[in-house]
């Protein structure tokens, strides 16, 4: 397999005298593996098991996943990307990315949370290069400052480059959000980088707490970006989840071969259905912040992670910077005492009269008509869709 | 043009000795004149020009032209049937109602309001029948009870030919309704019929105004529905309105012949733009009631003129007898924490999360949002697409 490499920049070891390297760009041992089995039912109907959320193109011409690629196109070569996802994306995903190597986008063949599905990606880059620094992605979120999200990466490469360490990307809080969980941040980095080490993972917090996270200022949202050389975490994983490691050295062992399929179908599903937070970042995490070498970049690179109608609405009226609520696709529209509505009907005159605050969303075989402050509850539709069977519409 | 009549009963005048027919189903020079050149704006998107409300089956499967034709059809035969429209309608309705002769769907050459288009009935009918009692209908309401309907149109069917009286069904006012004309009644039939002299018509009243008339008992609503001899009608226009009146005579003595459809094109636009009510029943209702001879039938055969969505939607609700709203058309739904909507999206599963009291209606190219409170104003679209010239939403 051929490298393409773009010129690399030395990386020191934090602690170490870190020259920043601010035009990083490729990063030769630097692999992106890219998660992108959801389902992302709070986009409904517009998402659907077979089009979910990544594979949709919510803000702008590109879909979420190709947005990914795109974003982390500079810093690596397209044969060096992997993408985990489940049998019923695969063959999407292919069509949106051509340039990827196909084997390399791996359908899981059940489902089993991102302990398995990242263990999976550092056994099967180990065989490829033993210096391989992972780094792990969400297909779905968007980055409003790509060049920044670029040069974060860079430094978190070099300190995962770099020994036993473990970088996460840390959002800084805008709000008391209670959706995602948090990072407690220590002390900050000896030698005047933005590096913190990390203290603990929380759970998402109740709303008291979310509020005192954010005035404490030391705390971050888990952007679910990881970066960490793939022996770091094989090594991780053989101390947390042993059994589960081993299933994925067995699967790995015969990746490139005839009995891969069958091997994978069969040894893959007895894998443990854990988080990676959960299996190896909270235990080592309790070691001490000394100890379990994990750091955190805060990122300012406008981060959002698009988690339901009412973010993706506030995405579009932030970017142009209006309270007005226009349409975000249709084929016309007039607004009479009405505003803030998010309205997706491609194709339809839309008509709004006296209502604010609605989502509404059309497609040819269904239609949502709901609040802002409600839309997260879509996942409901298609949970009440699933126990229904009514698998056209999910 | 052969007479199909049905058993015919003997009818006497008001004040005379009237034996009431309870089986009454035919009248031998009863003729049933619909208008139905109204475009009902306030059903966009589903209402269009070419497709206006009357062609609508809003309530059942068939149309409300459809559902008023044979409401009347055990009382006159086809035959019997005028329609007065316009062109954009004209073919649409000769498809709903392939019975009616259609030289008797006449087409007016530019809107001109009820007074022409009633008067227009009335030469051309005084030419087929010197006896003819027209009964005027809207193409648009609907009738809960049409047995009891036929029943009191009977009634005013006897009263009406006995001579030079006008008879306007007058629906029991069950509001404080503003948006209608009201007919104040005055002293009941000395014969003991329930019909009642008519005192004044009145405009549509102010909130206060209409809660009066309300409590005072003696307020109807005006239904637009009228049954007058050919000849009074003819009358009286001659005497409110000699001009338009002439105009009509001269339109009707070329009907059947070649010149018809070029005199109509040209004559028809020189009648004034006037309502009958406005024209002939106001002013002839001010020579008091001895002398006016208009007649008031309190009517109560479950009238409903589904003004608006709703207005629609309360009659479904009280059809079904719930007060649950469900969707008046979609392939299936699913509501959390949603009632009292009225959806119209055919073909569509709908998903309703957190909303209530909406209006939601979908066609193939336009989607309308609103609540059931501001859904009169939906007319407001309508003018906004004739502002903009998008004619083929309209």
């Amino acid at each position: 397999m051929s490298e393409k490499c773009h010129a690399v920049r030395p990386f020191a070891a934090p602690g170490g005298n870190v020259r920043l390297a601010t035009t990083v760009r490729s990063h030769s041992h630097f692999y992106p593996v890219i998660l992108a089995g959801g389902r992302g039912t709070r986009f409904w109907p517009l998402s659907r098991k077979r089009r979910a959320k990544q594979l949709l193109a919510l803000d702008g011409k590109h879909t979420m996943i190709q947005q990914t690629v795109a974003r982390l196109a500079p810093m690596a070569a397209p044969d060096r990307f992997w993408i985990i996802t489940n049998d019923d994306l695969r063959s999407a995903i292919l069509r949106q990315l051509p340039k990827l190597p196909a084997k390399q986008v791996v359908a899981e063949p059940a489902g089993r949370n991102t302990a398995p599905a990242i263990g999976l990606a550092a056994f099967l880059l180990l065989r490829r290069d033993p210096d391989a620094v992972l780094g792990l992605f969400p297909s779905d979120h968007v980055i409003a400052e790509p060049a920044q999200y670029r040069e974060t990466l860079g430094r978190g490469i070099a300190i995962a480059a770099a020994g036993e360490n473990i970088v996460v990307l840390g959002i800084r809080p805008t709000r008391p959000e209670t959706g995602y969980g948090y990072i407690e941040a220590g002390a900050a980095n000896r030698n005047g980088t933005s590096d913190l080490s990390v203290r603990r993972f929380t759970e998402k917090p109740d709303l008291a707490t979310a509020r005192q996270f954010l005035d404490a200022g030391n705390y971050f949202w888990n952007s679910g970006m990881f970066l960490w050389r793939a022996d770091t975490l094989a090594n991780a994983l053989r101390e947390h989840l042993p059994n589960t490691a081993s299933v994925l050295e067995r699967i790995a062992a015969d990746y490139g071969t005839r009995r891969f399929a069958e091997t994978f179908r069969k040894l893959y599903p007895k894998c443990e259905n854990i988080s990676i937070d959960y299996a190896v970042l909270e235990p080592r995490s309790a070691k001490g912040e000394a100890q379990s070498r994990i750091f955190c970049l805060p990122a300012d690179f406008g981060w959002n992670d698009l988690g339901s109608w009412s973010a993706l609405h506030e995405h579009h009226m932030a970017k142009a910077k209006t309270s007005e609520g226009t349409p975000g696709s249709a084929s016309g529209h007039f607004a009479l005492n009405a505003k803030n509505n998010y309205v997706h009907a491609p194709g339809k005159f839309v008509a709004l009269v006296g209502v604010s605050n609605l989502v509404i969303v059309e497609t040819v075989d269904a239609l949502l008509v709901t609040t802002l402050d409600q839309s997260q509850d879509v996942g409901k539709v298609v949970k009440h869709l699933d126990e229904k069977k009514l698998k056209k519409l999910v």
